[in-house]
C-alpha cells in the first residue's frame, strides 16, 4: 500500500462544510462571515501520550478529543482539521482502528478532515484543529477577577489512577475499565465551552492536570486561588474507584488524582458569583456536571483548605515534558 | 529548561496580526474579510526528510519552507503557522539555531508563529501554514486542459543530487555547496504564486519529484502531458554541477535528478498558450525564472520527447513514503 493509496482508503472523505478538502495542495476553509478561527495543534507521541498497547480506534479519538478539549476551553465551535502521520509502517488494520475512531467522534462534532500528511517514522500523530468563535466571545486565560468562582467540569482523577494501574499498582477492587475508558477516550467538553460563552471569565481545559492548567489561569489573569480539597474530592467519578484491597477510600491518591493528574480533558473556569445559575444552566443545557471547588483570589499562588477552612500542605508539579 | 520555559524563550513572539497568538489554548486568526483560509500541514522527520547532521537554522528554513511553498502552489497569502514539535532533550544550542532559521524565513513572509506544541520523542517537526485567498483564485490542481501550455519555475535537480552526494556519490568538480543549498534551504516560490492567480490554470508544488507532482495535476485535471526534455534540461541551475570527474555533463544523471528529484519545491503549473506573456511578466514580477517544458494533452498519461520531436523511454517513480 503507497501513501497516496493509504491517504485514499482510509483518510480521503468528501469535504461537506469546507470548500475544498483532502487532495491539493492546501485545503480552503471558510469560516462564517466576521468569525474568528480558533487554531490549536496538539503532537501525540507513542510511549508519552499512549502506550504502545492501546486500541487504534481508541487512540484516533484521542487523537482528535485532545485537540477539540483546547476548543472547547477557548469556546469555539468545531469546523474542521489536519491530521499528520508518521507511521512505522502502513498497517491496514492499525489505520483501519485508527481511522474509525477518529472519524466517529469527528463526525460526532461535524468536524471535517480536509488535509494533512504522512510519512514513514516513528509513530506521531499531529492534529490541527479549527473551530469558529465570534470576535470577543472567545474564552481565554487571563479574564479571571478576584471574587470569582472556581468551577471545573465532569469528573477528575481516572485517566491518573488507570495510568497508574498501568504503571503497576493493584486493579482497585471497584473497577478498572470505566477508569481507562477516561484515560483513552476523553470527552472534550464543547458543548460546555460553548454554553459557557459570555459566562465564563476565564477557561482552560485540563490536560496536564488542575493545579497545573488552573496556573496557567492564574499567571494569566494575574490572580490566586483558593481550592476547598473537600469539594475537590467530589469531582471522582466514583469512590470505589479508589478503593484499596482492605476496601478504605485511599483519599490521599485520589486528591493526588484530582489535583495533578492530567489527561482529564475537563474544563476549569471561572465565573463571577451572580452567574452561578448561569453556570448550572450552561452545564444542564452541555448535559456535563459542574463543580464549585473554590475562589479567585487577589493574592498570588494557590491555597488548598480543607472542609473545616484549614490548610492542606501539598505539593503538586505539573506534567511537564523536559522537567 | 522545562517545556513552558523552552516555548518562551524560544518561540513566543508577540502576535501582531493575529487577535491571540501564542499562550493560550487556541490561537485566533482573523482572516480579510471574505477570503478563504488555505491550509497546510507537514510533517518532517529525521532521517526521511532531513539528515541528523543538518545544520538546525537551515532545518528550521526548510521546516517552514515546505509548508509556505504549498501555500504558494495554491496562490494563497502567507499569514500564520503552528509549530508542533517532538525533541529528543531541550537543547539550547539546537534551539536557538532551529528558532532562527525559523523566524528568519517567517518574518521575510510576514507569516507569524500563532501556537503549536512541544513534547519529548524522536525529532519530528509538523507545521501547519495559514494563508488567504479570495474565494475562486486559488490554483488548484485539476483546472489544466488540454492546449495549455506547461511550466515550472526556477530551478530543479540540485536538491536531488545534493542527496546523492550525501549518499556517496562524488562531489561533482563544478561545486557543491549551492546544490546543498537548495536541499537544506529551499525557496518557496510564495510571490511568483501570488502573481500567476487568474493567469495559471492549474499548480502544485514540486516536493515528490516534477513527474509525480505534474502526476497529480494530470490526474486531477483528467488530462495528460508531453515534456520536451531538451527544454526541461536547461532548468538544472548550472550544468557543471553534474559534470562527472572527466568533465562530462552527465546529461542521463541530469535528466533523472529534473524530472524525478523532488524537495525542488518549484511551481509546476499550466496555462494556456494565449497567457504566455502574462505567465513571462508574472515570472518577473516574482523575480523567478519561468520555463515552459511542454504541454497538456487530451490524452491520458505523460510522454517525454527529445528535441526533434521523438519519444524518450523512461521510467520514473515519484517519491512514495511506504512504496
Amino acid at each position: 500500500m503507497g501513501e497516496f493509496e493509504l491517504i485514499d482508503r482510509y483518510f480521503r472523505r468528501p469535504a461537506t462544510r469546507a470548500p475544498l478538502g483532502v487532495g491539493d495542495d492546501c485545503a480552503l476553509l471558510a469560516p462564517a462571515p466576521g468569525n474568528h478561527l480558533a487554531v490549536s495543534s496538539d503532537m501525540l507521541v507513542e510511549g508519552r501520550h499512549f502506550l504502545s498497547t492501546v486500541d487504534p480506534a481508541r487512540l484516533g479519538h484521542k487523537a482528535l478529543a485532545v485537540n477539540l478539549s483546547d476548543l472547547a476551553a477557548c469556546g469555539a465551535r468545531p469546523l474542521a482539521f489536519t491530521l499528520a502521520l508518521a507511521l512505522p509502517r502502513a498497517d491496514s488494520t492499525w489505520l483501519e482502528g485508527f481511522s474509525r475512531g477518529l472519524f466517529a467522534l469527528a463526525d460526532a462534532h461535524g468536524c471535517e478532515l480536509v488535509g494533512g500528511d504522512t510519512t514513514q517514522g516513528p509513530l506521531n500523530i499531529c492534529i490541527t484543529v479549527f473551530g469558529e468563535v465570534p470576535p470577543g466571545q472567545a474564552l481565554l486565560r487571563g479574564g479571571a477577577r478576584a471574587g470569582d468562582d472556581l468551577w471545573v467540569s465532569g469528573t477528575l482523577g481516572d485517566a491518573r489512577l488507570a495510568l497508574e494501574v498501568f504503571r503497576g499498582r493493584p486493579v482497585p477492587p471497584g473497577g478498572f475499565e470505566a477508569a481507562r475508558a477516561r484515560m483513552e477516550t476523553p470527552t472534550p467538553r464543547v458543548a460546555l465551552g460553548l454554553a459557557l460563552r459570555g459566562i465564563a471569565t476565564a477557561a482552560a481545559d485540563v490536560s496536564d492536570g488542575l493545579v497545573g492548567d488552573l496556573g496557567h489561569i492564574l499567571t494569566a489573569s494575574g490572580a490566586g486561588a483558593t481550592i476547598d480539597t473537600s469539594v475537590a474530592l467530589q469531582t471522582i467519578a466514583e469512590s470505589n474507584h479508589f478503593t484499596m484491597g482492605n476496601g478504605n477510600f485511599d483519599a490521599s491518591f485520589a486528591l493526588e488524582c484530582v489535583l495533578a493528574g492530567g489527561d482529564d480533558y475537563e474544563l476549569v473556569f471561572t465565573a463571577p458569583p451572580a452567574a452561578r445559575d448561569a453556570v448550572r444552566a450552561a452545564g444542564q443545557a452541555a448535559d456535563t456536571p459542574v463543580t464549585r471547588i473554590g475562589c479567585i483570589d487577589r493574592a498570588p499562588g494557590l491555597r488548598l483548605i480543607d472542609g473545616a477552612g484549614q490548610p492542606v500542605p501539598r505539593h503538586f508539579a505539573a506534567f511537564d515534558h523536559f522537567a
